[in-house]
């Protein structure tokens, strides 16, 4: 679900109106009383294919949308997270299983521009007897096999297209990486496949621009 | 820049007041008035390294921050925008090149969890003859070989470190996904060195999950 449209100030409370903006030529929601413009930016969500042994971690949603379906762990991102906190975060919060944000290596970006969100995938990898704690926005929490999957009862089409090339990679020993835009019509994914990966550590940066 | 801390509701205008939010169990900005919670999203922002022959294309910033120093091409995702389109339509403003976003390759994920900012980078070519519009926030705008980049006078570390990893991949004919996290200490850096991209169509998703 988007976040929905702002009708007030979040630094004053007076209220928005959409006005051209000159400088940026674009209309925006802005504030009639202060003139601080409202931006509505994209939102970020994480998942992780959790993979013990052969299986993977799902869990099965308590409430809306798609109650009672099953998902990857997941979530939207928090401010001051990094992606792979984020990630390791909502898997803890949902399925009690702990993964080291360091080892997880990145698996799919993907765009819904429709509902103007954006989706980082990770991959992750735990011990076989991982015991598991259902989460409060689940109902069920449990590792599957490829045979097992739930793939008619899964949340999204998407989810079932992640966890299909997953499988496919792991019985080849390949990885991959899968950019994807997610639209009305299909998933158009670029998959770029892994040669090798290795760690450097740069220099300081500055700050980031801002808006 | 980080995102203000919203103080009143973009519902109804009522004031904000931290409050711990039993159901996520974390504490948020929540309305006093109707109870809506005020999420605090981190930020995406897309920049392209657009290459002409052996050159890439810098702006040089014509306000803060960093003002006067060079930059790639980019700014923030607006919403209902793919990240390509974004990445695209930011190097068309402040450039006037327009990239093909069909034929952009992903280039590098980085969080800046200090400032709630994630930023996605793209890779694109364009003709050698490619002509330039300096835009609005701009000063001017160029394309240098390795050896003219202003390096002295990038807008921040990181875009440095990209600049000279692309160059390098140039040289060698590699090609790979930088996925880094950049906070006060360093810039730490996977790179995923692609052997070859394929893309798929495939069936059409549901809608997503939402907050």
């Amino acid at each position: 679900m988007a976040a929905p449209i702002p009708r007030f100030c979040s630094q004053c409370g007076g209220p928005l109106l959409d006005r051209l903006v000159d400088t940026e030529q674009r209309v925006r929601r802005v504030c009639t009383k202060c003139g601080e413009i409202a931006y509505q930016n994209p939102q970020v969500l994480v998942t992780t294919i959790v993979a013990s042994g052969d299986r993977v971690l799902l869990c099965r949603r308590a409430g809306p949308p798609a109650a009672g379906r099953w998902t990857l762990p997941g979530g939207f991102m928090e401010s001051g997270e990094t992606l792979e906190e984020a990630a390791a975060r909502e898997t803890y919060e949902e399925t009690g299983v702990r993964i080291d944000s360091g080892e997880m290596r990145i698996y799919a970006v993907a765009t819904l521009p429709a509902i103007s969100e954006i989706y980082v995938g990770f991959l992750s990898t735990v011990a076989e007897n991982t015991a598991l704690v259902c989460g409060s926005e689940c109902t069920e929490v449990r590792f599957f096999g490829e045979a097992d999957v739930p793939w008619a009862e899964l949340t999204y089409l998407d989810v079932g297209v992640y966890l299909r090339l997953y499988f496919r990679e792991r019985q080849s020993g390949s990885h991959a990486i899968h950019f994807s835009c997610i639209d009305a019509a299909c998933v158009v994914t670029k998959s770029y496949r892994v040669a090798n990966m290795e760690e450097a550590r740069g220099p300081r940066p500055g700050p980031g621009p801002g808006q």
